[in-house]
């Protein structure tokens, strides 16, 4: 466990340089990201590099004794590039270029910037890659952030074209599969194939779909290219990447299997302010501390992704400039935040940005210190963070007993096909991980392809495509599974499966999901268990007809299934209401044999190794829910609001 | 009264062709509509026709007793089409082309495509029009439909300034008429005329009114270049288009004189869950039966069009994929709305589709089918209707004794000039035709140039321009007649009348309109008739000058009239609420001699011939105002939600 | 004190002209207004003039003893000069051109356009300059209208690197000055800088800011070039143009200097309809009145700008037609806003128009005279005004007690960087406007630039850039002063203050802002004044470090000085609630030495030399403040609704 802090000595002059590493490593700072948006300072003119500054800022910072992570400067091109090739700059969706001024200005399927960066990757990688300070490297930064995934440029038609022809070999087979006799849609050569922008209407999901697919793999061919170049000339660095909050445009488990640790930027408050899914009335309440499983979500799924190791790259200190409304954190919320990182695994927890910055677009974004150098409120809480570290050991984080599967192919299929304004993925995958928290559980968020030994209870909120080889892991798993609605609801050709959804999955869990609806948001249909009303949905639901030794656990008002099971196996038919959720999952958890430790609304808990964590979110003081006795790490028994604990727990305890 | 049903071959293998005929028979189908978006399947490559499979297709269905509906493929332009001409696609009027990839990407001013479809329609009337089992032609599809009506493109304006130059003949004629002078709007050649999008504030409404004019005219003219080669090649045959629901972006009245049967395509929920002038409470209340005057409201509609003969050509068979939420229907609706049809005169009710396809944009619609070929529960209710059908035969409507006037060219003028951002044209005339059906009359919605004989009430919401001639008609109607607010606002020209507001109108009633408002969605104006309040006005108010002989029957609030008469002749000078409406519209027909029968909010009325029926689209069984001892042909005096009745009338029963 | 019309005589039959005449004087009509947007009359084809009808109108007005204002026909470009010269037209934000069919298409860089304006203005001026009735002429109209000050033309770009070169002299003193070392934005040349529209993200707002002050330049280099053509060939008259209402994109201060009077259109019931920081239930309230301080703010912003010389060139005589609703307004109105503009100084008041235009864009705009040319309820008011005008004498206006500093750059600032999508600069200000008007004040608005000498009281409600010069003015001026949130917030190139907000302030009142929140609409925060909640704040928070001598005397419920003060000095570190700014307002005002005034809601006054008038926009009847015995010029003391009256001073009571 370190601390760290985003630094950008270009910005500064250079006589704050080695006062501001001193006061870093006094506070406790042991990581520095350096470099990242430095492009022009390192290379001013096409080919001419400048690197004396940035040997002289890497130097001052090594000698405070900081260990230093440096990004590449890809996010942003300088303007004699884009001067050089202005066919750099992306394409949106309506067909206009988006132009320099800014930053992540550039198509990934470009061929000349694809070189420029390799150019640069390179000098750099030459430069620094032995450098003994340096520990590990930042590919670009934050991909696709202000919708940068998706270029509708020529480059990108040329290039989708050529990936469709190598998935599917002759265009009579991609007719076939995206079913394009539908409306005539045929195609007799693949170099007659455009991009799905612009049309009078829909386009054919599966031509949308695949050009998901496409911009993901452009992309992680554009991250690979980097990773490769600083492997080969700093060996023994960590490659990572700086992945941002509830964003799924392309697919992280896939790039993140090109890294030896995800990283992400975690902005609590700009998070709950931004994100549409969470109600109006929450986001008011949450408005200082952030919802209290958003961060845990991220921390849950990036550890997922890198065999455990996972970093906060940028740590929100403060308020932030970026959503519509940006207050400022409740006193106590930067240190509790860090400690919850820690809690979940994290490395590194590295702030952003050590000084704010007084001049262009983030002027306005708070940092460990004001612009006149002074520390701000979100730096003392850094350094007392920095002081209790040094009694605490970090353990391993060890395996969940609850796997919740998360997949961003699923995330682009339901956007392409919401089928209902309000329906949205994020809302439904994170309800269940919420449900599950606020039953106590630790939870690791997992892809569907990873080794599903040891869980007890794996959740599907929303798995889109269920494939042959999952069904089969899923069956031999020896754990309960539940299904939110629209699993298995299409193949791989974004179709509806043979037989009807959940596909493959009828081989355990033999139901047909005959039709779907989507309601308005106001509507609701409840939900009876032996007669009672037990909840309702919204928004959605499958209307499914159980097959042999399928049992209806709970019916719709108008008597359409809404739990089904076989065995340990469970589906819900609906978007079911928190409570509902909660309730229903709690039975699921306990015909696993799992323990559940409900906790207030705005009480969590996670475990470390020998630590249980309990963080408090919510505006009243709490009792933390530790056995009489415990000995604290951090805290005591009394848990005031923005505020954590931590307790040994007894050495025999069963993590669960 | 027959039914009929929507299939795709081209979508299933050959294999299913046969069993789907003959289930399709076997379920009591008469009708099978086929071939339209299979362009791409008759004329694979330019000039290149491939008939086997559409030969086959249709010797299968008339081999199991089908009568087939050919419809031409003209919706879906194939790829190598627009590889030859790209500018056949349409352009937006952001001045975005719209791109090939789903279906209606053609601009109807484009001659290309104006020839390419004359040469589709052309080779496949040849080849079947006199095939024995083709009963009637579909053009294209759904005309309009995703907004493609107005076209920005090179090609719209070259002919636009052709049409222009022929209504105008000279340019300072069309600089006369539509006040050019004003803001220096003035051209001294037609060519110097552009389309009036984009620019930096509203357009000149008649500059907006004749570019929909031009535009209604385009659509015309290529509809008529279909039918021509129709009715040559497969004479006897019915010739028809299937139009859509709420939807009058050109003027129905006018194509349809092109054809034989107008069909339009009858989704009572997408409508009702996509409406924006039904308030959001209503559309909750009405998400699974459908507004009950929304289906009948196009039947009205439709079968004013082509001498009384309509068809559905689409009805809803379940939840659509459309709308912004996408709900089930009640268990009965799909047989309730396909018995209202026929109450209301369809000729055939045909079932979108036979089987939900399992790929492309639709996969989500439903259909009487799943995917998985089983009958879903759309099906079994077409099923029951088939079985009921045989024992009722169907008699002629007959006229109303109410006619509501309808007019293309004033939801126009009123859509380029609300003159307040929430009055909208449907919302007002479907406000009286609802008020006149919860009075429990027979409607009839005809054009302003219909024979008016034999009506006793004449309804016009809102007729923007009224001319001499109908003036003449109304005025030796006899009937009683009712104008809304707006009516004969306008001249052919798009401006006020000489006189002002109502224009010739004041001949028959002398007052002149000298001031309008639009008010607020929150604001309302009461109003009082003998010094009670009698309701009140929202949205709109027309401010009224009476003439000689004109009563003023009702006031607004500050003593402005609000309702004045003269004679058999009424004017409304505001947006009633739903009450005030159906009191002022009861009391015109108390005058006219008729006699109400006011219905429970969820019931409704419709005579077919001897026929009465019952259409109960509430939450509560009711009892229907059959005469004691009626003979019932359906149901009987106790009618369940979501069902239908019908009874016999006494013989000797007037019709009203 | 004279009223006016405007008039478009070649709008109408040459049969009217002498009528129309005839009937203006005899209203009591002095000043018409004429010729604007008459280009393609004056210039029917290029270089070809034709003055004779002009000759007439002016010949025909001024036999009527009626005053001219000639306006120059600019704002409406004629078709062949857009044909000779297509790029006169602007580029919209998203690239997309603005044709030709209404007003307003042109780009204020374009040099064709320029050429030709300095052509018609020249020509017009020499042959109308010294035609004894022209008293007065208007340069184009509007400008800025439907959003027309900033273009994205390549003209735009050209001129605008320009600009920058003039400004920073050097491509690295931009550099440095913009922070473009930030995302390596930076240039080597000013060739290589584009406008700032259509980025990813965010532009640099210093990048925005600019671009925003060089389109200001842009207008006004074009309107003194047509300045300078005027009092070259018509000297004695004013030139004046007519601004609008809520409008600052560009800086009407610097534009003013260049007028010899700053005349305003005055559309009370469009502005409430429209402006959307008042709240939609105050919408409603005032929708037929009008807001209480709506028209009062443009008069007083107005007078301040050419040494106290205003006019109303345009004032609401009925509904108009362009807000999202369009309400009458209350009987007397008409005449109250006319009266109410004279109270506060205007010299004329001038009609929108004298007959309301049956054909063209704005043929539901309401005028003096019905279409049909009877007069309609605002030509009866007007004729009342005239009456009423009789009898009194204008006096001077004098200098108010209160100043309110207005900024145009702030407003940029502000809406460039709301940082919080619910903060908006007019609201902000125009709540101070308000709060000091509740208290019964006369208000002037002045630029930071004006001379101080005078005021007791300073507001500064949102005074981005606080330089040097106006810290040592305000030093000097002995007032009582108050800044409300984010003044000295930015530098001239909008970056923070060095030492923190509010930069060189901090001499006068030694404060650091060390952060700031913004919060959504729904969240409050409450103010405590001696433990008591005294109010609340919304929408924004400074977080203020209190220096050396400064009093905390309100501090936010979470201990953090809400309003602090030092000496005269005082600063609201939030947007407080109305009645909270209310108390502030007059603790400050009772420090400065004034009585204030409160009136109930919807009463407001304001003082002309010995008359004091009393507006009454409420429902309800009052009682006016006048002492006992007063002398009325208008009314009396119970002042019924949508009614003025006017009461002489004693003569020895002093200005406050």
């Amino acid at each position: 466990m370190k601390l760290g802090v985003c630094y950008y000595p270009e910005q500064w002059p250079r006589t704050k340089w080695a006062d501001d590493a001193r006061r870093m490593a006094e506070l406790g700072i042991r990581v520095v990201r350096i470099a990242e948006f430095a492009w022009s300072r390192m290379e001013p003119s096409p080919g001419r590099y400048d690197w004396e500054w940035l040997d002289e800022a890497v130097r001052t910072l090594a000698d405070a004794g900081l260990e230093i992570v440096l990004g590449t400067p890809t996010a942003a091109p300088p303007r004699w590039l884009i001067d050089q090739h202005p066919d750099i700059l992306p394409v949106a969706a309506d067909g206009q270029i988006k132009n320099f001024g800014s930053r992540r200005h550039y198509c990934f399927s470009n061929e000349a910037f694809f070189e420029a960066s390799r150019r640069i990757v390179t000098a750099m990688a030459e430069r620094y890659g032995q450098h003994p300070a340096v520990i590990a490297w930042q590919t670009d930064n934050e991909y696709g952030c202000h919708d940068t995934i998706l270029s509708y440029s020529e480059a990108s038609r040329r290039r989708f074209q050529l990936w469709l022809a190598k998935r599917y070999e002759t265009v009579e087979a991609l007719n076939r599969a995206w079913g394009n006799v539908f409306w005539s849609m045929e195609y007799s050569d693949f170099a007659q194939i455009g991009l799905p922008n612009s049309l009078p209407t829909l386009a054919n999901p599966i031509h949308m779909l695949d050009f998901r697919r496409f911009s993901s793999d452009e992309l992680r061919r554009y991250n690979w290219m980097q990773v490769e170049i600083l492997r080969a000339h700093s060996p023994g660095r960590d490659v990572l990447h700086n992945f941002m909050g509830f964003f799924g445009e392309f697919d992280h488990h896939e790039v993140a299997r090109d890294l030896d640790v995800a990283s992400w930027d975690n902005y609590p408050l700009g998070a709950t302010n931004t994100v549409r899914f969470i109600p109006e009335a929450d986001r008011l309440k949450w408005m200082r501390s952030g919802h209290p499983d958003i961060a845990a979500f991220h921390h849950d799924l990036y550890r997922g992704m890198c065999k455990g190791r996972f970093w906060i790259m940028e740590q929100e200190a403060g308020p932030v400039n970026w959503a519509e409304a940006n207050p400022s954190p409740l006193s106590g919320m930067v240190r509790t935040w860090t400690w919850e990182a820690f809690a979940h695994g994290a490395e590194v927890v590295s702030y952003f940005r050590w000084r704010q910055v007084p001049y262009a677009q983030e002027q306005l974004h708070s940092a460990l210190n004001t612009p006149d150098d002074r520390l701000d409120l979100g730096g003392e809480e850094a350094a007392r963070v920095a002081a209790e570290m040094a009694g605490i050991e970090a353990d391993p984080v060890g395996q969940a007993k609850v796997a919740l599967l998360f997949d961003y192919r699923s995330k682009w299929i339901t956007e392409i096909q919401p089928n209902g304004a309000h329906f949205d993925f994020y809302g439904q995958v994170f309800g269940y991980y919420s449900a599950l928290r606020q039953l106590g559980f630790d939870i690791d968020i997992v892809p569907p392809d990873a080794d599903l030994t040891g869980y007890s209870l794996i959740v599907a909120p929303l798995l889109s495509i269920i494939g042959e080889e999952l069904v089969e892991r899923l069956g031999k798993s020896g754990a309960q599974i539940v299904f939110g609605p629209r699993c298995g609801a299409k193949t791989e050709d974004f179709a509806i499966p043979e037989g009807l959804p959940p596909g493959p999955l009828t081989r355990l869990l033999p139901i047909r999901v005959t039709r779907v609806e989507s309601l308005p948001p106001e509507a609701t249909v409840a939900v009876q268990r032996e007669g009672a009303k037990a909840g309702e949905t919204r928004l959605w639901r499958d209307f499914v007809a159980p097959g042999e030794g399928v049992v209806v656990e709970a019916r719709f008002e108008d008597s359409h299934p809404a739990v089904l099971s076989r065995g340990p196996l469970r589906y819900f038919a609906g978007s079911f209401d928190a409570e509902l959720l909660k309730s229903e999952l709690a039975r699921a958890a306990a015909a696993a044999g799992l323990t559940a430790t409900p906790v207030t609304q705005g009480l969590r808990l996670r475990r470390r190794g020998r630590l249980q964590f309990a963080i408090n979110y919510g505006p009243d003081a709490v009792r933390v829910p530790a056995p009489a006795g415990s000995r604290f790490a951090l805290g005591g028994e009394e848990l005031t609001p923005a505020n954590v604990a931590a307790w040994f727990l007894p050495e025999n305890r069963d993590v669960d």
